[in-house]
Protein backbone atom coordinates (compact mmCIF):
# COMPACT_ATOMS: atom_id res chain seq x y z
CA UNK A 1 0.00 0.00 0.00
CA UNK A 2 1.27 3.27 -0.95
CA UNK A 3 1.62 6.48 1.27
CA UNK A 4 1.58 9.77 0.05
CA UNK A 5 3.83 11.71 2.77
CA UNK A 6 3.56 15.59 2.43
CA UNK A 7 6.07 17.94 4.39
CA UNK A 8 3.45 21.36 4.17
CA UNK A 9 5.32 24.75 5.13
CA UNK A 10 4.55 28.20 5.03
CA UNK A 11 6.22 29.26 2.09
CA UNK A 12 6.48 25.92 -0.25
CA UNK A 13 5.54 22.19 -0.15
CA UNK A 14 7.44 18.93 -0.58
CA UNK A 15 6.06 15.43 -1.51
CA UNK A 16 6.98 11.92 -2.01
CA UNK A 17 5.09 8.96 -2.67
CA UNK A 18 6.42 5.80 -0.86
CA UNK A 19 5.69 1.87 -1.26
CA UNK A 20 5.07 0.14 1.56
CA UNK A 21 8.47 -0.39 2.84
CA UNK A 22 9.19 3.37 2.81
CA UNK A 23 11.28 3.81 -0.39
CA UNK A 24 10.76 6.69 -2.48
CA UNK A 25 8.80 6.07 -5.73
CA UNK A 26 8.43 9.68 -6.60
CA UNK A 27 9.30 13.00 -5.47
CA UNK A 28 7.70 16.55 -6.19
CA UNK A 29 7.87 20.12 -4.59
CA UNK A 30 5.86 22.99 -5.14
CA UNK A 31 5.87 26.72 -4.30
CA UNK A 32 2.35 26.48 -3.01
CA UNK A 33 2.99 26.68 1.11
CA UNK A 34 0.01 27.45 3.58
CA UNK A 35 0.43 31.17 2.80
CA UNK A 36 -0.55 30.31 -0.35
CA UNK A 37 -3.80 28.92 -0.08
CA UNK A 38 -7.16 30.82 -0.08
CA UNK A 39 -9.53 30.43 2.67
CA UNK A 40 -11.25 26.31 1.88
CA UNK A 41 -8.88 26.24 -0.85
CA UNK A 42 -6.86 23.40 0.69
CA UNK A 43 -9.13 20.49 -0.40
CA UNK A 44 -9.04 21.44 -4.39
CA UNK A 45 -5.56 22.22 -4.29
CA UNK A 46 -4.06 19.08 -2.29
CA UNK A 47 -6.37 17.35 -5.18
CA UNK A 48 -4.97 19.18 -8.00
CA UNK A 49 -1.29 18.46 -7.11
CA UNK A 50 -1.89 14.78 -5.29
CA UNK A 51 -4.64 13.17 -7.05
CA UNK A 52 -3.16 11.01 -9.35
CA UNK A 53 -0.85 9.74 -6.34
CA UNK A 54 -3.85 9.27 -4.77
CA UNK A 55 -6.20 7.32 -7.23
CA UNK A 56 -4.93 3.53 -6.14
CA UNK A 57 -7.68 2.14 -3.61
CA UNK A 58 -6.02 2.41 -0.32
CA UNK A 59 -3.48 4.99 -0.76
CA UNK A 60 -2.85 7.40 2.62
CA UNK A 61 -1.73 11.07 2.58
CA UNK A 62 0.02 12.13 5.88
CA UNK A 63 1.17 15.62 5.97
CA UNK A 64 3.56 17.44 8.24
CA UNK A 65 4.49 20.88 8.84
CA UNK A 66 2.59 24.49 8.95
CA UNK A 67 -0.83 22.43 7.51
CA UNK A 68 -1.54 21.57 11.16
CA UNK A 69 -1.18 24.75 12.20
CA UNK A 70 -4.25 27.90 13.07
CA UNK A 71 -2.91 29.39 9.98
CA UNK A 72 -3.92 25.69 8.02
CA UNK A 73 -5.76 23.20 6.97
CA UNK A 74 -6.60 21.60 9.75
CA UNK A 75 -5.55 22.75 13.03
CA UNK A 76 -3.69 19.51 14.87
CA UNK A 77 -2.65 20.96 18.48
CA UNK A 78 0.92 20.85 19.71
CA UNK A 79 2.08 17.97 21.68
CA UNK A 80 4.05 19.23 25.00
CA UNK A 81 7.44 17.57 25.42
CA UNK A 82 8.02 15.20 26.69
CA UNK A 83 7.02 13.25 23.15
CA UNK A 84 7.36 10.82 20.94
CA UNK A 85 6.26 8.49 18.33
CA UNK A 86 3.37 7.44 20.42
CA UNK A 87 2.61 10.83 21.96
CA UNK A 88 2.92 11.99 18.10
CA UNK A 89 1.34 8.93 16.51
CA UNK A 90 -1.90 9.13 18.99
CA UNK A 91 -2.53 13.07 18.12
CA UNK A 92 -2.96 13.01 14.78
CA UNK A 93 -5.75 14.05 13.05
CA UNK A 94 -7.53 12.67 10.50
CA UNK A 95 -8.38 15.50 7.78
CA UNK A 96 -10.49 12.87 5.80
CA UNK A 97 -10.79 9.57 7.92
CA UNK A 98 -8.98 6.38 6.64
CA UNK A 99 -7.35 8.94 3.69
CA UNK A 100 -5.57 11.77 4.74
CA UNK A 101 -4.04 13.08 7.96
CA UNK A 102 -1.88 15.50 9.57
CA UNK A 103 0.91 15.20 12.29
CA UNK A 104 0.99 17.82 15.23
CA UNK A 105 3.86 19.62 16.36
CA UNK A 106 5.50 19.60 19.44
CA UNK A 107 5.96 22.42 22.12
CA UNK A 108 8.29 23.02 25.16
CA UNK A 109 8.09 25.53 27.99
CA UNK A 110 11.48 27.60 29.56
CA UNK A 111 9.95 29.78 31.96
CA UNK A 112 6.68 30.66 30.99
CA UNK A 113 7.62 31.05 27.44
CA UNK A 114 6.76 28.61 25.11
CA UNK A 115 8.79 27.14 22.33
CA UNK A 116 7.02 25.51 18.98
CA UNK A 117 8.41 23.14 16.12
CA UNK A 118 5.99 22.05 13.41
CA UNK A 119 7.66 19.03 10.91
CA UNK A 120 10.61 18.99 12.73
CA UNK A 121 9.42 15.95 14.77
CA UNK A 122 8.65 14.08 11.87
CA UNK A 123 12.40 14.73 10.66
CA UNK A 124 13.72 13.73 14.13
CA UNK A 125 11.53 10.48 13.99
CA UNK A 126 12.93 9.67 10.80
CA UNK A 127 16.38 10.00 11.63
CA UNK A 128 15.93 8.23 14.78
CA UNK A 129 14.95 5.56 12.40
CA UNK A 130 17.30 5.44 9.73
CA UNK A 131 20.41 5.96 12.49
CA UNK A 132 19.04 3.82 14.85
CA UNK A 133 19.86 6.40 17.59
CA UNK A 134 17.04 6.45 20.53
CA UNK A 135 18.99 8.87 22.34
CA UNK A 136 21.23 11.71 21.16
CA UNK A 137 21.02 15.35 19.89
CA UNK A 138 19.20 16.42 16.85
CA UNK A 139 19.96 19.83 15.09
CA UNK A 140 17.48 20.98 12.29
CA UNK A 141 19.57 23.98 10.82
CA UNK A 142 17.47 26.49 8.45
CA UNK A 143 15.31 30.10 8.88
CA UNK A 144 14.64 29.09 12.32
CA UNK A 145 17.13 26.04 13.60
CA UNK A 146 15.49 23.81 16.01
CA UNK A 147 18.10 21.86 19.54
CA UNK A 148 16.23 18.99 20.42
CA UNK A 149 17.43 16.73 22.97
CA UNK A 150 16.22 12.91 22.77
CA UNK A 151 15.86 10.63 24.96
CA UNK A 152 14.65 7.06 25.49
CA UNK A 153 12.90 7.74 21.54
CA UNK A 154 10.98 10.64 22.92
CA UNK A 155 11.77 14.56 22.39
CA UNK A 156 12.70 15.72 25.67
CA UNK A 157 13.03 19.32 25.16
CA UNK A 158 14.04 21.85 22.08
CA UNK A 159 15.10 25.55 21.35
CA UNK A 160 14.71 27.46 18.78
CA UNK A 161 16.98 29.84 17.06
CA UNK A 162 16.45 32.44 14.60
CA UNK A 163 19.81 31.96 12.83
CA UNK A 164 18.68 32.50 9.44
CA UNK A 165 16.17 34.78 10.03
CA UNK A 166 18.65 36.57 11.32
CA UNK A 167 21.36 36.00 8.24
CA UNK A 168 18.13 36.95 6.21
CA UNK A 169 17.25 40.54 7.77
CA UNK A 170 21.32 41.58 8.40
CA UNK A 171 22.37 40.89 5.19
CA UNK A 172 19.46 42.67 3.39
CA UNK A 173 17.67 44.92 5.52
CA UNK A 174 20.85 46.26 7.73
CA UNK A 175 23.08 48.38 7.20
CA UNK A 176 25.67 45.48 6.41
CA UNK A 177 24.07 44.89 3.38
CA UNK A 178 25.27 48.00 1.69
CA UNK A 179 28.96 46.01 1.71
CA UNK A 180 28.39 42.25 1.98
CA UNK A 181 27.51 40.00 -0.71
CA UNK A 182 24.44 37.67 0.23
CA UNK A 183 25.04 35.88 -2.94
CA UNK A 184 28.70 34.79 -2.47
CA UNK A 185 29.78 31.14 -2.17
CA UNK A 186 31.01 29.85 1.33
CA UNK A 187 34.51 31.43 2.14
CA UNK A 188 35.58 28.52 4.89
CA UNK A 189 38.33 31.06 6.15
CA UNK A 190 36.05 33.94 6.56
CA UNK A 191 33.41 31.52 8.09
CA UNK A 192 35.31 30.10 10.45
CA UNK A 193 36.38 33.53 11.51
CA UNK A 194 33.16 34.48 12.17
CA UNK A 195 32.47 31.17 14.42
CA UNK A 196 35.84 31.84 16.32
CA UNK A 197 34.81 35.86 16.19
CA UNK A 198 31.00 34.77 18.15
CA UNK A 199 33.18 33.56 20.99
CA UNK A 200 34.48 36.57 22.22
CA UNK A 201 32.11 37.53 24.88
CA UNK A 202 30.73 40.56 23.19
CA UNK A 203 27.42 39.69 22.10
CA UNK A 204 25.76 39.35 18.92
CA UNK A 205 24.58 43.18 18.86
CA UNK A 206 29.07 44.30 18.57
CA UNK A 207 29.97 41.20 16.56
CA UNK A 208 27.84 41.87 13.73
CA UNK A 209 28.87 45.86 13.30
CA UNK A 210 32.48 44.39 12.70
CA UNK A 211 30.61 43.04 9.49
CA UNK A 212 30.60 46.93 8.41
CA UNK A 213 33.69 48.01 9.82
CA UNK A 214 36.25 45.23 7.99
CA UNK A 215 34.10 46.38 4.84
CA UNK A 216 34.76 50.22 5.70
CA UNK A 217 38.43 49.35 6.54
CA UNK A 218 38.91 47.57 3.60
CA UNK A 219 39.61 44.22 5.27
CA UNK A 220 37.26 41.98 3.67
CA UNK A 221 35.91 42.21 0.35
CA UNK A 222 31.63 41.67 -0.28
CA UNK A 223 31.68 37.58 -0.50
CA UNK A 224 33.87 36.96 2.42
CA UNK A 225 31.84 39.47 4.60
CA UNK A 226 28.49 37.16 3.75
CA UNK A 227 30.91 34.47 4.75
CA UNK A 228 31.80 36.26 8.31
CA UNK A 229 28.29 36.87 9.21
CA UNK A 230 26.94 33.62 8.38
CA UNK A 231 30.69 32.28 10.89
CA UNK A 232 28.91 34.78 13.64
CA UNK A 233 25.76 33.87 12.97
CA UNK A 234 26.63 29.82 13.66
CA UNK A 235 28.73 30.51 16.10
CA UNK A 236 26.57 32.36 18.24
CA UNK A 237 24.19 29.90 17.89
CA UNK A 238 26.31 26.96 18.92
CA UNK A 239 28.14 29.08 21.55
CA UNK A 240 24.98 28.74 23.78
CA UNK A 241 24.48 24.81 23.52
CA UNK A 242 26.31 22.07 25.51
CA UNK A 243 27.39 20.27 23.05
CA UNK A 244 29.92 17.78 24.62
CA UNK A 245 27.50 16.65 27.33
CA UNK A 246 25.24 15.31 24.58
CA UNK A 247 26.49 12.29 23.47
CA UNK A 248 25.52 11.46 19.56
CA UNK A 249 24.77 14.72 17.54
CA UNK A 250 23.01 14.67 14.43
CA UNK A 251 22.10 17.33 11.58
CA UNK A 252 19.04 17.20 9.89
CA UNK A 253 18.60 19.85 6.58
CA UNK A 254 19.70 20.64 3.09
CA UNK A 255 23.80 19.62 2.50
CA UNK A 256 24.85 23.21 2.22
CA UNK A 257 23.59 24.11 5.83
CA UNK A 258 24.72 20.72 7.52
CA UNK A 259 28.38 21.65 5.25
CA UNK A 260 28.45 25.09 7.44
CA UNK A 261 27.42 23.29 11.28
CA UNK A 262 29.80 20.23 10.37
CA UNK A 263 32.80 22.79 9.63
CA UNK A 264 31.99 25.24 12.86
CA UNK A 265 31.14 22.27 15.12
CA UNK A 266 34.95 20.83 13.79
CA UNK A 267 36.38 24.55 15.85
CA UNK A 268 35.30 23.10 19.35
CA UNK A 269 36.24 19.44 18.13
CA UNK A 270 32.69 17.97 17.61
CA UNK A 271 31.45 16.26 14.91
CA UNK A 272 27.68 14.77 13.49
CA UNK A 273 26.06 12.48 11.18
CA UNK A 274 24.35 14.35 8.78
CA UNK A 275 21.03 13.25 6.96
CA UNK A 276 18.86 15.46 4.14
CA UNK A 277 15.19 15.04 3.38
CA UNK A 278 15.44 11.34 3.40
CA UNK A 279 14.53 11.89 7.29
CA UNK A 280 11.13 13.13 6.49
CA UNK A 281 9.54 10.59 4.31
CA UNK A 282 11.44 7.89 6.67
CA UNK A 283 9.35 9.74 9.89
CA UNK A 284 5.99 9.92 7.76
CA UNK A 285 6.64 5.73 7.02
CA UNK A 286 7.50 5.47 10.58
CA UNK A 287 4.39 7.20 11.95
CA UNK A 288 2.00 5.61 9.42
CA UNK A 289 3.41 2.26 10.07
CA UNK A 290 2.18 3.07 13.71
CA UNK A 291 -1.14 4.03 12.89
CA UNK A 292 -1.77 0.73 11.02
CA UNK A 293 -0.32 -1.59 14.17
CA UNK A 294 -2.89 0.92 16.45
CA UNK A 295 -5.91 0.13 13.79
CA UNK A 296 -4.77 -3.64 13.70
CA UNK A 297 -5.16 -3.36 17.59
CA UNK A 298 -8.55 -2.43 17.89
CA UNK B 1 31.48 85.62 18.96
CA UNK B 2 29.49 82.86 18.24
CA UNK B 3 29.70 79.48 17.37
CA UNK B 4 27.41 77.67 15.04
CA UNK B 5 27.57 73.73 15.90
CA UNK B 6 25.95 71.35 14.04
CA UNK B 7 25.63 67.60 14.11
CA UNK B 8 25.20 66.11 10.86
CA UNK B 9 24.12 62.90 10.84
CA UNK B 10 23.39 60.30 8.06
CA UNK B 11 19.39 60.80 7.71
CA UNK B 12 19.18 63.82 9.60
CA UNK B 13 20.78 67.19 11.13
CA UNK B 14 20.74 69.52 14.34
CA UNK B 15 22.17 72.93 14.64
CA UNK B 16 22.66 75.28 17.43
CA UNK B 17 23.89 79.15 17.75
CA UNK B 18 26.53 79.48 20.49
CA UNK B 19 27.32 82.56 22.39
CA UNK B 20 30.60 83.28 23.81
CA UNK B 21 29.86 81.08 26.97
CA UNK B 22 28.56 78.05 25.28
CA UNK B 23 25.04 79.02 26.00
CA UNK B 24 22.24 77.92 23.32
CA UNK B 25 20.31 81.28 21.38
CA UNK B 26 18.51 79.14 19.13
CA UNK B 27 18.21 75.41 17.58
CA UNK B 28 17.60 74.01 14.48
CA UNK B 29 16.79 70.34 12.74
CA UNK B 30 16.21 69.47 8.87
CA UNK B 31 15.30 66.20 7.87
CA UNK B 32 18.97 66.80 5.31
CA UNK B 33 21.26 63.99 6.37
CA UNK B 34 24.42 63.15 4.37
CA UNK B 35 22.46 60.78 2.40
CA UNK B 36 20.16 63.52 1.01
CA UNK B 37 22.94 65.79 -0.15
CA UNK B 38 23.63 65.20 -3.73
CA UNK B 39 27.45 65.09 -5.22
CA UNK B 40 29.33 68.22 -4.31
CA UNK B 41 25.65 69.72 -2.50
CA UNK B 42 27.19 70.87 0.95
CA UNK B 43 28.23 73.97 0.76
CA UNK B 44 25.14 75.20 -1.10
CA UNK B 45 22.98 73.39 1.51
CA UNK B 46 25.11 75.11 4.46
CA UNK B 47 24.74 78.69 3.16
CA UNK B 48 20.76 77.90 2.42
CA UNK B 49 20.14 76.40 6.12
CA UNK B 50 22.99 78.11 8.21
CA UNK B 51 23.67 81.37 6.33
CA UNK B 52 21.86 83.80 8.22
CA UNK B 53 23.45 82.66 11.38
CA UNK B 54 27.20 82.69 9.77
CA UNK B 55 26.37 86.58 8.54
CA UNK B 56 28.08 88.27 11.33
CA UNK B 57 32.10 88.89 11.26
CA UNK B 58 34.14 86.08 12.60
CA UNK B 59 31.14 83.24 12.83
CA UNK B 60 32.78 79.87 13.34
CA UNK B 61 31.04 76.37 12.35
CA UNK B 62 32.54 73.61 13.81
CA UNK B 63 30.35 70.16 12.19
CA UNK B 64 30.48 66.94 14.12
CA UNK B 65 29.13 63.12 12.46
CA UNK B 66 29.04 61.69 9.26
CA UNK B 67 29.60 64.85 7.07
CA UNK B 68 33.41 64.36 7.93
CA UNK B 69 32.70 60.34 7.12
CA UNK B 70 33.69 59.42 3.26
CA UNK B 71 30.53 60.02 1.73
CA UNK B 72 30.52 63.62 3.79
CA UNK B 73 31.51 66.64 2.97
CA UNK B 74 35.18 66.52 3.77
CA UNK B 75 36.37 63.34 4.89
CA UNK B 76 38.35 63.68 8.35
CA UNK B 77 40.28 60.50 9.02
CA UNK B 78 39.35 58.78 12.05
CA UNK B 79 41.15 59.49 15.55
CA UNK B 80 42.22 56.26 16.87
CA UNK B 81 42.06 55.43 20.56
CA UNK B 82 43.21 56.52 23.21
CA UNK B 83 42.04 60.08 22.28
CA UNK B 84 40.78 62.74 24.26
CA UNK B 85 40.06 66.36 23.47
CA UNK B 86 43.44 67.35 22.15
CA UNK B 87 44.44 64.68 19.88
CA UNK B 88 40.52 64.81 18.41
CA UNK B 89 41.08 68.76 18.19
CA UNK B 90 44.36 68.80 16.30
CA UNK B 91 42.62 66.74 13.85
CA UNK B 92 39.95 68.89 13.32
CA UNK B 93 39.73 69.37 9.18
CA UNK B 94 39.08 72.68 8.11
CA UNK B 95 36.37 73.01 5.29
CA UNK B 96 36.91 76.99 4.90
CA UNK B 97 39.81 78.47 6.87
CA UNK B 98 39.08 80.05 10.06
CA UNK B 99 35.10 79.88 8.99
CA UNK B 100 34.03 76.10 8.90
CA UNK B 101 35.50 73.07 10.06
CA UNK B 102 35.18 69.32 10.39
CA UNK B 103 35.46 67.11 13.56
CA UNK B 104 37.50 63.49 12.98
CA UNK B 105 35.06 60.52 14.57
CA UNK B 106 37.42 57.85 16.85
CA UNK B 107 38.73 54.33 15.91
CA UNK B 108 39.57 51.16 18.13
CA UNK B 109 40.55 47.92 17.55
CA UNK B 110 39.76 44.90 19.03
CA UNK B 111 41.72 41.38 17.58
CA UNK B 112 41.74 42.49 13.82
CA UNK B 113 38.03 44.03 14.03
CA UNK B 114 38.00 47.84 14.04
CA UNK B 115 34.84 50.08 15.71
CA UNK B 116 34.12 53.57 14.72
CA UNK B 117 32.19 56.19 16.20
CA UNK B 118 31.50 59.64 14.46
CA UNK B 119 29.85 62.54 16.80
CA UNK B 120 29.62 60.60 19.69
CA UNK B 121 32.95 61.74 20.45
CA UNK B 122 31.92 65.11 20.44
CA UNK B 123 28.85 64.31 23.18
CA UNK B 124 31.26 62.12 25.27
CA UNK B 125 33.69 65.37 25.23
CA UNK B 126 30.58 67.82 26.10
CA UNK B 127 29.49 65.13 28.82
CA UNK B 128 32.75 65.34 30.75
CA UNK B 129 32.65 69.34 30.33
CA UNK B 130 29.15 69.73 31.73
CA UNK B 131 29.55 66.20 34.52
CA UNK B 132 33.32 67.38 35.36
CA UNK B 133 34.36 63.42 35.23
CA UNK B 134 37.29 62.82 33.45
CA UNK B 135 36.89 58.96 34.45
CA UNK B 136 34.10 56.46 33.51
CA UNK B 137 32.07 54.62 31.52
CA UNK B 138 30.01 56.92 28.79
CA UNK B 139 27.31 54.81 27.27
CA UNK B 140 25.07 56.48 24.09
CA UNK B 141 21.80 54.36 23.18
CA UNK B 142 20.75 54.56 19.46
CA UNK B 143 20.41 52.40 16.36
CA UNK B 144 24.28 51.98 17.19
CA UNK B 145 25.05 52.02 20.61
CA UNK B 146 27.95 53.47 21.72
CA UNK B 147 30.04 52.26 25.17
CA UNK B 148 32.83 54.24 26.07
CA UNK B 149 35.73 53.90 28.69
CA UNK B 150 36.97 57.37 29.59
CA UNK B 151 40.43 57.42 31.42
CA UNK B 152 41.94 61.09 32.55
CA UNK B 153 40.28 62.84 30.22
CA UNK B 154 40.77 60.27 27.20
CA UNK B 155 38.51 57.52 25.30
CA UNK B 156 40.51 54.61 26.02
CA UNK B 157 38.50 52.29 23.72
CA UNK B 158 34.67 51.66 23.03
CA UNK B 159 32.46 49.40 21.51
CA UNK B 160 29.20 49.42 19.11
CA UNK B 161 26.14 47.77 19.79
CA UNK B 162 23.25 47.47 16.66
CA UNK B 163 20.81 47.37 19.39
CA UNK B 164 18.41 49.89 17.62
CA UNK B 165 19.17 48.37 14.17
CA UNK B 166 18.14 45.35 15.38
CA UNK B 167 14.54 46.29 16.93
CA UNK B 168 14.26 47.81 13.86
CA UNK B 169 14.53 44.90 11.84
CA UNK B 170 13.03 43.00 13.79
CA UNK B 171 9.84 44.44 14.96
CA UNK B 172 9.28 45.27 11.36
CA UNK B 173 10.79 43.16 8.64
CA UNK B 174 10.82 39.28 10.67
CA UNK B 175 8.15 37.10 12.14
CA UNK B 176 7.85 38.93 14.97
CA UNK B 177 6.40 41.68 13.34
CA UNK B 178 3.28 40.19 12.26
CA UNK B 179 2.45 39.78 16.01
CA UNK B 180 3.91 43.37 17.73
CA UNK B 181 2.95 46.54 17.56
CA UNK B 182 6.00 48.40 17.38
CA UNK B 183 4.62 51.76 18.10
CA UNK B 184 2.86 51.16 21.76
CA UNK B 185 4.24 52.81 24.83
CA UNK B 186 6.95 51.50 26.93
CA UNK B 187 5.11 48.45 29.31
CA UNK B 188 7.86 48.74 31.99
CA UNK B 189 6.92 44.98 33.24
CA UNK B 190 6.83 43.53 29.83
CA UNK B 191 10.47 45.44 29.34
CA UNK B 192 11.72 44.26 32.81
CA UNK B 193 10.49 40.44 31.99
CA UNK B 194 12.60 41.00 28.58
CA UNK B 195 16.02 42.38 30.32
CA UNK B 196 16.00 39.05 32.85
CA UNK B 197 14.89 37.20 29.98
CA UNK B 198 18.22 38.68 27.60
CA UNK B 199 20.27 37.10 31.39
CA UNK B 200 19.59 33.30 30.65
CA UNK B 201 22.61 32.27 29.06
CA UNK B 202 20.75 31.19 25.82
CA UNK B 203 21.61 34.49 23.25
CA UNK B 204 19.49 36.79 21.65
CA UNK B 205 18.84 34.06 18.28
CA UNK B 206 16.79 31.70 20.78
CA UNK B 207 15.32 34.58 23.18
CA UNK B 208 14.04 36.41 20.17
CA UNK B 209 11.97 33.52 19.03
CA UNK B 210 9.88 33.95 22.63
CA UNK B 211 8.45 37.26 21.32
CA UNK B 212 7.04 35.12 18.50
CA UNK B 213 5.79 32.44 20.43
CA UNK B 214 4.38 34.19 23.86
CA UNK B 215 1.80 35.75 21.07
CA UNK B 216 1.30 32.69 19.34
CA UNK B 217 0.18 31.11 22.76
CA UNK B 218 -1.97 34.53 23.63
CA UNK B 219 0.11 35.12 26.81
CA UNK B 220 1.23 38.51 25.78
CA UNK B 221 -0.96 41.45 23.91
CA UNK B 222 0.89 42.97 20.71
CA UNK B 223 1.97 46.18 22.87
CA UNK B 224 3.53 44.48 25.52
CA UNK B 225 5.21 42.49 23.21
CA UNK B 226 7.03 45.36 21.75
CA UNK B 227 8.35 46.22 25.22
CA UNK B 228 9.39 42.94 26.06
CA UNK B 229 11.88 42.37 22.44
CA UNK B 230 12.66 46.14 23.27
CA UNK B 231 14.22 44.81 26.84
CA UNK B 232 16.16 41.29 25.28
CA UNK B 233 17.69 44.00 23.31
CA UNK B 234 18.71 46.16 25.71
CA UNK B 235 19.43 42.97 28.19
CA UNK B 236 21.37 41.96 26.23
CA UNK B 237 24.13 44.98 25.11
CA UNK B 238 23.97 45.07 28.83
CA UNK B 239 24.71 41.54 29.69
CA UNK B 240 28.08 41.50 28.17
CA UNK B 241 29.59 45.06 29.62
CA UNK B 242 31.01 45.06 33.10
CA UNK B 243 29.59 48.05 34.52
CA UNK B 244 30.20 47.19 38.14
CA UNK B 245 34.06 47.83 37.38
CA UNK B 246 33.63 51.03 35.25
CA UNK B 247 33.27 53.50 37.92
CA UNK B 248 30.78 56.62 37.31
CA UNK B 249 28.29 55.63 34.39
CA UNK B 250 26.83 58.58 31.88
CA UNK B 251 24.28 57.86 29.81
CA UNK B 252 23.80 60.03 26.79
CA UNK B 253 20.85 60.34 24.26
CA UNK B 254 17.03 61.08 23.76
CA UNK B 255 15.07 60.76 27.61
CA UNK B 256 12.81 57.96 25.50
CA UNK B 257 16.59 56.52 25.47
CA UNK B 258 17.76 57.11 28.35
CA UNK B 259 14.60 56.18 30.90
CA UNK B 260 14.66 52.63 29.08
CA UNK B 261 18.59 52.00 29.81
CA UNK B 262 18.09 53.39 33.84
CA UNK B 263 15.55 51.11 34.01
CA UNK B 264 17.73 48.39 32.69
CA UNK B 265 20.53 48.90 34.77
CA UNK B 266 18.18 48.81 37.56
CA UNK B 267 18.15 45.15 37.65
CA UNK B 268 21.59 44.96 38.00
CA UNK B 269 21.29 47.61 40.81
CA UNK B 270 23.32 49.93 38.82
CA UNK B 271 22.50 53.68 37.96
CA UNK B 272 23.56 56.72 35.55
CA UNK B 273 23.61 60.18 35.30
CA UNK B 274 21.69 60.95 32.37
CA UNK B 275 22.01 63.90 29.23
CA UNK B 276 20.88 65.09 26.53
CA UNK B 277 21.42 66.80 23.15
CA UNK B 278 23.31 69.66 25.41
CA UNK B 279 26.23 67.41 25.39
CA UNK B 280 26.57 68.00 21.70
CA UNK B 281 26.98 71.47 21.89
CA UNK B 282 28.39 71.74 25.44
CA UNK B 283 31.44 68.72 23.06
CA UNK B 284 31.53 71.32 20.18
CA UNK B 285 31.79 74.42 22.36
CA UNK B 286 34.91 72.91 24.49
CA UNK B 287 36.63 72.10 20.75
CA UNK B 288 36.11 75.42 19.26
CA UNK B 289 37.80 76.49 22.92
CA UNK B 290 40.34 74.22 22.03
CA UNK B 291 40.72 75.27 18.74
CA UNK B 292 41.07 79.37 20.02
CA UNK B 293 43.39 78.26 22.45
CA UNK B 294 45.95 76.85 20.29
CA UNK B 295 45.47 79.65 17.45
CA UNK B 296 46.12 82.04 20.50
CA UNK B 297 49.90 80.31 20.90
CA UNK B 298 51.21 79.80 17.62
Amino acid sequence: MHLIAIDWGTSSLRGALLDGRGHVLEECSHPRGILTVPPGGFPALFESLFGDWMRPTGSFCLISGMAGSKQGWVEAPYCPCPSGRVEVGDAIIEIEPGRIAVVPGLSDMHNGVPDVMRGEEVQIFGAMALTGLSDGLFVLPGTHSKWATVKRGRVTGFRTFMTGEFYALLSQHSILARTLDAQAPLDEVAFLEGVTQADNGQGLLHNAFGARTLALFGRKPAGELASYLSGLLIGEELRTQSIHAAGDLVLIGSPTLTQRYLLALQVSGNTARTLGSEATWAGLHALSGFLNAKKARS
